[in-house]
């Protein structure tokens, strides 16, 4: 938990006009990407408004100095690995300097100008190189509801209050917001029928989630302490992790799920800081009268304290009726990352506390963050109450599961009174049609 | 499936005296890994004998031409991944020029000789930068056993003989044979406990796995032909899958193994080709009168006749009582692949079966590989009845599960008449007690 300081002012401003009251990216956010232009190569910029700020531009107009100079020089790389790797004290180096470089009162403004580059004349990229990618499942309400289809009468497992569950996903198939995604093929099985089948999958879902990604990291075989975890969460995206329901149900017994998540999955482009954050910490709140304390060492009175995030996190969808009609897109649900049983520090001293090295970039996701009503489900399944409750559409269309040429729109925002809210741009992926490429 | 040809031959002798009668390392193996000496840098070489036939220097002195010289210097980088990415056609050139070049009536044997090292003067490192892992469970009477331990009744889940069953595992914790693993911490609870604990894994186990490099790999989203998986097969090790079962068995519902297997997984480090392999090929043996047949997907008909492998695999463990009197390691399991019920072709083709990408030097594992009886066991859970007959050493040591400082080693070897035994080196590994570093 860093200390606020001036970065985080409400009234600061910067010269750049787009960002004062942009929702996403005014100066007290500051999120780092990866972008190209034209057909130069990837490298580190920060989103600032409309605008793009060209690290590598940057420091060829030597506008840094310092442990600042040094962060830059990570950060102006084709994949943010080693910046990532950096830690806290770099970071927020970094931080301060570029928030007074873009500042109302930038001193430096003409060149700074010099390294701008409007967002729409650029594309985003993966972050960093992701080497491992974990998912977590730490929304309550949806381990609850789905659960609840599966085991009415005994909807959460033994372990949930007392183990932050988790299982390692593909990282290979995690795209940039943007990409299309294909619909799987692949084997389910109804109840009824005597043999399965493979082809498309019928019941393709979302899930909302934020990603976490690691920095410093720890050595084999040597666990994180609960009390130094911060030190390892080096910023924050929006995550959808893309599901079959079908494939999973057939495929999921007894190892987990496997194809039925790894065709693909969708991140935001840019990394929010912790420090941008700090101002919307808040304590634990799904923790309940009655449920077990967690053990000694996921347990830390800090972490606690100020351990959650209070994020609203919003699910919209495109379709192709919506659109003919010139409607807006449909908002599936809103929920907010408070419904986190466990929190961020306590996946990392977790996944860390039998010895697995975390590597800079590795990716952790929190699992699907529902809230506990259907208006803040954090997916079709729960949405649809299993796929049975059709959700209607102003285009007059009804939607259980995703159809080919829907758009899925997750958004996200801080808001605190007596700060400037700030957001996470988008995490956006459209549904192509299945290839029918295999004998089915 | 690649045609034999002079590599093969069993008259085929080298001018490295030790590799003539090599229980691993004849000619007529040449598996690739990387390794270093003294101080230099990782490097791509090939084991003939005790040596260690090093491709850069092969280079250097001009020894390769055309296509077997486009390998060699994919093969002679840092790590093998390009080259696992070139496909057969590339590895086939090589294989057959350093197979000429190692021969005893090489005309080039002076400057080869100059290319030779001791491999006891080398390090062996992972041959591979490994994206991602993917443990499979394609050994039915692994399945079957630790079924039968959880469900009596219905030890075999309906989902096994039509869908080979995987799921993701960690690569960043995947060693090269030698190094010691570190007994992992973690939450554990035994059925009549109240709550779960911290602390040492008391149920160390091994898993006796083959792991198989990709080659070529698919884009995102495009599945793979069951005739062309053999392509995307690059070679094979043996893989050492260490689970901690107390921590699985708290842990592992509803999505899979994850601390329980995390922690470490250790894999021999040289890549056994497909083409050393293809004499011992054998027809798919575990489906019995009955079973269904694959969809049509994963149905080949040249890998229901060849697709398998007779694979002899050996487990054995030192222990510090064994060493103390001066004893052999003892023996705990002799299994061999014909038990997978599943070919590596299906494993291939089932995973990007839904599009998911596969990469030039991604591991696939196969899972526990048992035979039927308990002598054939592929873990201490099978060979213990789950921790309940303890095995009995020459020592007058028992072991339920792994004790620390015991040293697991894998072997394996081929064989057929008419052909030259080959082995894989070894996968072995020893157990360091656990830390206590965070609070239990």
């Amino acid at each position: 938990m860093s200390i606020l300081d001036e970065t985080h002012a409400p009234k600061l401003r910067s010269f750049v006009a787009t960002a004062n009251g942009h929702p996403d990216f005014p100066i007290q956010n500051l999120p780092i990407g990866i972008f190209s232009r034209g057909r130069a190569e990837r490298r580190g910029g920060i989103a600032i408004g409309d605008a793009i700020f060209d690290i590598g531009l940057a420091l060829q107009s030597d506008l840094f100095q310092g442990e600042a100079q040094e962060a830059a020089e990570t950060a102006a790389a084709s994949e943010l690995n080693a910046f990532l790797g950096l830690g806290t004290s770099a970071r927020i180096a970094l931080r301060r300097r570029v928030s007074a470089l873009l500042a109302a009162d930038s001193s430096e403004r003409p060149q700074v100008e010099a390294c701008l580059h409007q967002s729409s004349d650029c594309a985003m990229h993966l972050p960093a190189r992701i080497g491992d990618y974990t998912d977590f499942y730490v929304g309550i309400h949806h381990a609850m509801h789905v659960g609840q289809l599966f085991r009415p009468d005994n909807p959460l497992l033994p372990n949930y209050k007392h183990v932050p569950i988790g299982y390692h996903g593909r990282a290979s198939s995690i795209l940039a917001s943007g990409t299309a995604i294909r619909r799987p093929n692949g084997q389910t099985k109804t109840p009824d029928a005597e043999a399965p089948t493979y082809g498309p999958s019928r019941r393709l879902d979302y899930e909302l989630e934020i990603g976490v990604f690691v920095g410093p990291g720890n050595a084999l075989g040597e666990p994180i302490a609960i009390g130094d975890a911060a030190e390892h969460i080096a910023g924050f995206c929006l995550l959808n992790d893309w599901s079959a329901r079908d494939i999973q149900a057939w495929e999921y017994q007894p190892l987990g799920p496997f194809l039925a998540k790894n065709f693909a999955s969708t991140i935001s482009p840019w990394v929010v800081s912790p420090e941008a954050l700090a101002p919307f910490r808040i304590a634990q709140t799904p923790r309940e009268e009655g449920d077990p304390q967690p053990l000694p060492y996921l347990f830390d009175e800090q972490d606690q304290r100020q351990g959650a995030i209070d994020l609203e996190l919003e699910v919209a969808v495109m379709t192709e009726g919506l659109s003919r009609k010139g409607l807006p897109p449909h908002r599936l649900a809103l929920s907010n990352t408070r419904h986190m049983y466990w929190t961020v520090a306590q996946m990392i001293t977790h996944h860390a506390s039998g010895g697995c090295n975390l590597q800079p970039g590795d990716l952790l996701g929190s699992g699907t963050i529902s809230g506990p009503d259907l208006a803040a489900a954090g997916s079709l399944l729960e949405a649809t109450e299993g796929g049975k409750s059709p959700i209607r559409l102003a285009s007059g269309e009804e939607r259980l599961f995703l159809e080919d040429g829907d758009e899925v729109v997750f958004t996200a925002r801080v808001r605190r009174d007596g700060y400037v809210t700030i957001g996470f741009g988008s995490c956006r992926g459209k549904v192509l049609p299945a290839l029918h490429t295999l004998r089915s």
